[in-house]
């Protein structure tokens, strides 16, 4: 691993920020309070700006309206988290990418491979299958049948693509997640489930981020889509015939049953649940552990649960919560009465 | 892939159904929407109906109350779900099948396969397993030792059988699941955690269905139990020592601790979860998120939880619920002074 | 699989119980309504006191106060549940452990793996990453670069570590965990998420514990740390950055998010939530599907949520539970007139 060397006058012309103070090399980046001089630090979050008076970082990130009296060196951002994010970037290790199939790789005779593509270590490929240029497919996964992998992707290691899951362009998919699996369809049938055949695919569109044991299931008859730039974190599950806007990003383990059609640049919070066949418009907000039980035609932030408390306490209100109704309509109706 | 072609004559005849109108040949499935004259459409859900005019479905299956003036070519059944999904499976490609085991799995010595089944790529199948007659195993499926898996069962690809787990008939498990896995069983030893060893197994009976990434953990001393026809979606959490009945449904994200007693035909909603040690009856049903906290001894619907507001509304009601008790002695007291 | 045989007198001396009544063979354990002659049974719970009457077990753990008038053989122990535990570990089957690497395994000229450490088949192991002496890495694992696995590690199968995580000694990983993963940081630039460089690691203690499909993220910029001796059950989510104290167990579905600090000793229940950037102190416990939404100053229970009730009654609840504000003003209100 080589040391990347930058200085804060290279990083001001490449990403347009204005420097103040002395030009400094910096070799890499680091919190306020971790940073050294060679490293350079960055002021996101006024509530950290006490930190600056005692920073050995090189040269700090933040805001014009933040700097004050600081006298080290600043490279003057306007949103200065997104910068961070650019100029940490350029100091990321990334494993160096071999083009070729890894000779423990299986990959199916009718499968099409672009030579410039990576295939690790105990891949498999099923028929018909076909992965663009550029692409890493780490360790250990699996590919089915009839799936496409637009150039660029990276499937970090052990993910599987069961069968019709087509991947945009530079897609990034962590270890453990399941793309195109079973819709959950069963109907009863005398007393017995039989099962509903899942005829769809899945369809993600370009710079989507899956993480790490998510699982989106392929559709009933239509496809599961997700569209361009969502981002999704660890533990989240995808029900079949789901729509997913651009630019929509979801919290680890927040849930969308199937059919569910989530909008363009919504928030969903850890935990959170969408119940199916619901539609959330776009720019909505739903916070961790809510389920949403309607759909929602108005962007906002939406809430359900109770505050956290002691649990003594707790047990209390939670006993009073089953009379509700009859506390209510002794309040509200005396209430009536008195107006 | 070849194209099945099948009479609406030939549907009716095979599972019952009333053709009315003419008999035509259609060569797969859709939506009411978007089936085209070769396809067949179906009418389960009666808020669908006004689709009906404009369907361009060559065939469509419905309920005889349905059909009104439909004029096209209608299959009539009792329960059009349940007809869709068995002409559906007809049209259904499945992979072929090959025999044997594949040169890449590595398959103990002392481990039975039978001749008709199929064993993927990277496979490992421990000490004492068996795998009988026309079962699937994916590509990179761990079966541990003393594991045993029945006729036609079906191990889509990357499931983990631990250890001393043992599958009915036609099983079909999806990927990353983990059965067999250690319960999580501690006890706490003078301020360090001792591990309590889990003896028993995991059994799942004829029929069952587990979803992608679930895990289902071995039991400690008796085994984990899932009777027969239980369908489990994708990252559900089954304990050791759960006991599952027969043909009950859990939704995906859902949890049973510990011990916990399922019963029969119960219906397990998303992201529900049941303490351990419990018992819920047969014919349950258990609404999405939902926490049960208390053994249920009648059939019915139970739910917990709060309903989706508005942020701002929800953060007020919040807050008052922890005034609750305060409210209800209030209220309660001068009800029954008022009575 | 030979079996092992113990005389009750041997438990005693090894353990320091008091050994009542005739010395014993047991060649295994089991629950008082199960065991027979030749197994060991215990009593820990007092509801199970009555099962002494009928229980066949050939020796009994238990305290000494509930013995009463049992004339069977007993161990007296003080914590009989531990007592168990250390006894049923003697009886516990393991598999042999065969040092060395399989043939099937992929290891990077640049990896160091010690001589007495197992590598399954179908393993993976990236560059610069060293596996200690008496370290399990079961069949399909994915160790990538940067990793250290200490003494004595066991990782089931399936189990992946993606980058810079380095392991303690004794450390058990269950299958379909993932360590090391991107942790999820994007940030909003124009519209479009970009991708914040995730440079940290995971760095686990000694004597660690991390069940079937957990995953635990990478560090932004510092490790994500849990420190010695922490049990995490099945399908946890834990966020980059995120510091859990020694000692604390987590059961299954629970999560914490990005920067969140959970103390010593603590006990997260089932499906919790933990807020990012929150501290948890030590001994707090959670319990069950709660939202932890601010930090936690003094140790003790806390909880949140509504009890489960039948739906009919909760649907009447859930519908006040908006009116909660105009009920709490007017009750509060008239309240403190009437004072």
């Amino acid at each position: 691993m080589t040391v990347t060397t930058l200085r804060a006058s290279e990083l001001a012309k490449r990403f347009g920020f204005t420097l103040r103070g002395e030009d400094r090399e910096v070799t890499g980046v680091g919190t306020l309070a971790d940073a050294g001089p060679a490293q350079l630090g960055f002021l996101a979050n006024p509530r950290y700006r006490a930190q600056l008076t005692a920073t050995q970082a090189g040269v700090v990130v933040m805001r014009e309206a933040d700097i004050g009296d600081f006298a080290g060196s600043v490279l003057v951002a306007h949103d200065p988290y997104v910068a961070y994010a650019k100029i940490a970037a350029l100091f990321e290790y990334r494993p160096a990418m071999t083009a070729g199939i890894h000779p423990s790789a299986v990959v199916d005779i009718s499968a099409q491979v672009d030579p410039s593509a990576s295939i690790g270590p105990h891949v498999s490929i099923g028929a018909r299958s076909h992965i663009a240029a550029g692409a890493r497919i780490g360790a250990g996964c699996v590919i089915g049948e009839d799936c496409s992998i637009g150039e660029h992707c990276e499937l970090v290691a052990r993910v599987t693509l069961v069968t019709r899951v087509r991947l945009g362009k530079r897609v990034l998919i962590h270890p453990g997640a399941v793309l195109g699996a079973d819709g959950f369809g069963i109907a009863m049938d005398h007393g017995h489930w039989i099962k509903v055949p899942q005829l769809g695919g899945v369809v993600v569109g370009d710079d989507c981020e899956i993480g790490a044991n998510t699982t989106i299931d392929r559709g009933a008859l239509d496809d599961t889509v997700l569209e361009d730039d969502v981002r999704l974190d660890n533990q989240i599950q995808i029900g079949h015939n789901v729509r997913i806007g651009a630019h929509t990003a979801m919290a680890g383990c927040s849930a969308a049953a199937g059919s569910a059609r989530i909008g363009r640049h919504c928030l969903i919070g850890g935990g959170a649940g969408i119940l199916g066949h619901l539609e959330v418009c776009d720019r909505s907000i739903i916070t961790a552990m809510s389920l949403v039980t309607h759909s929602i035609q108005t962007p906002g932030e939406y809430s359900s649960g109770t505050p956290l408390m002691d649990n003594r306490s707790w047990r209390k209100s939670a006993a009073r919560f089953k009379q509700l109704d009859r506390i209510a309509r002794r309040v509200l109706s005396s209430d009536k009465d008195s107006e």
